[in-house]
């Protein structure tokens, strides 16, 4: 499962953090054991390097730069670029799509938020839905929650068993492998943040009315649940991060932060694509339109 | 077909022009009869108030004035808005899209870029895969071509009779009423550019090697039926602009000016929806989270 296939090198390639990159650290690598949470920090800021204005700037800047690879992405053709957001609620998920995308021509990037199935949905393996919305070639996907939802609820509620979650840990990584190997680069990043830090967003959605719509009292009760979804999510970590689709643990406390991180990340991987325009059609040298 | 239908009159409102806007003189009207394109210059820029950088700041200004307008119309959650974009090789299809909807988060915005029929969409009937693209409501979906090429191709090349095409109107105009009469904001923009702006627009794609990607042999096949295309537009403007969803022109050899049209329009349209939060959350109140 951990094994590179030699032909996909270069694309795998793309998705590992250099050695001396600040992004190293928050990489889960293929076959690391013993993932905690504890040892990440969610008020870290790795990536920051000066102010916050001067960071906002930097997102900014980056958010463009993206824009303008995107368009390269999507003349190039060759590859697909599917990006994972999971993290609990207020984890800002919503804001990482705004700061990081919020450059790019809507032509360029299509978002998908994943609710409870429906029952047609049900009525599928939970894959299915999920294969139907993945980028086509050329093409950049955004995921807001995702299949890995369905080794979250289920696993922290008891629905399934600890063996079925295995299978869906297996199951996952061989759907993501037909995906990387058929050319889609899968990003996937856990927004990380504090007990303390969730607490303070949703009083904050409580307290002003113009965001009581992103308020439920059930999350609330998911709240609750804090410490099994803390254990569920170390547990995919470790399952699910594969040399063709590894994790990225971003600390999220700061908003400002997540979104740096995540747009270098974005930027970073689609340069190291070595995008190129296609090569010229020798039947339109010298051709006049009339 | 062009009566309207009391309760939705707030809705129906929404999507006419002011009699003293600009844009009146270029909304096609319900009922409008004998629609030349002859009489709206591609060159004309009657949104234009200043000078091309002054405008271009204006189009910024606006595409931000979106961007916070749809964050409320997500909340709010009572309207859907479909856009739909139509028009030549060249009009500037994707750089509206760029222009006006580049400043709001891919979260909100979902594009459609409609082509040919595959095969199983070609085995239904051809309003079956654009029902399927509609948007939920507190969304906003852009349609890049759209239903109306299936009654532009098989026209001009006369695969379909003029009593066919006359069915396929009724056709539309009935699944557009379904639509708006169930809460959908239907705009529908026709991008008009003169046969010698297509003509210098292509030669530029055959010209800049990176522009190869973007055109097609093809493309000079479809130029060679301007005539007949710019009939087959007016017929179906004279035949679709219903009340319910009524069609504009939009002079479109100026980028800059285009976009500031569209802009202004979409934004106008969305104020006058009286857009709103949804009321607090009387359960809410005081609420501490622990």
């Amino acid at each position: 499962m951990n094994t590179r296939n030699g032909k996909d090198q270069a694309l795998f390639q793309a998705l590992h953090a250099p050695a001396d990159s600040p992004w190293a650290r928050w990489q889960v690598g293929p076959g690391r054991r013993q993932v905690r949470l504890k040892d990440f920090d969610p008020g870290d800021k790795p990536f920051s390097k000066g102010s916050k204005a001067e960071d906002q700037a930097r997102v900014l800047a980056l958010a463009r730069e993206i824009d303008g690879l995107q368009n390269l992405f999507y003349a190039d053709g060759r590859h697909k670029l599917l990006v994972i957001l999971q993290g609990t609620d207020t984890s800002g998920k919503d804001g990482t799509i705004r700061g990081v995308f919020g450059q790019t021509s809507p032509l360029g990037v299509h978002t998908v938020g994943w609710k409870a199935p429906t029952e047609p949905e049900r009525a599928h393996d939970y894959l299915w839905r999920i294969h139907q919305q993945v980028p086509a070639a050329g093409h950049i996907t955004v995921f807001n929650r995702s299949h890995y939802e369905d080794v979250l609820v289920p696993v922290v509620n008891g629905w399934i068993t600890p063996e079925q979650t295995k299978q869906r840990y297996q199951h996952i990584n061989d759907f993501e492998r037909l995906l990387a190997e058929t050319g889609t680069v899968v990003l996937k990043f856990m927004l990380h943040i504090g007990f303390d830090e969730q607490r303070e967003r949703l009083q904050e959605r409580v307290d002003d009315v113009t965001k009581h719509w992103k308020f439920s009292l059930g999350d609330l009760e998911v709240r609750k649940q804090w410490t099994d979804y803390q254990k569920a999510y170390e547990d995919l970590l470790e399952a699910t991060s594969t040399a063709w689709a590894p994790w990225t643990v971003v600390p999220a406390n700061s908003k400002t932060h997540r979104n740096l991180m995540i747009a270098t990340i974005v930027r970073d991987t689609l340069q190291a694509l070595d995008l190129r325009f296609p090569p010229e059609d020798p039947a339109l040298k010298g051709l006049r339109v009339e």
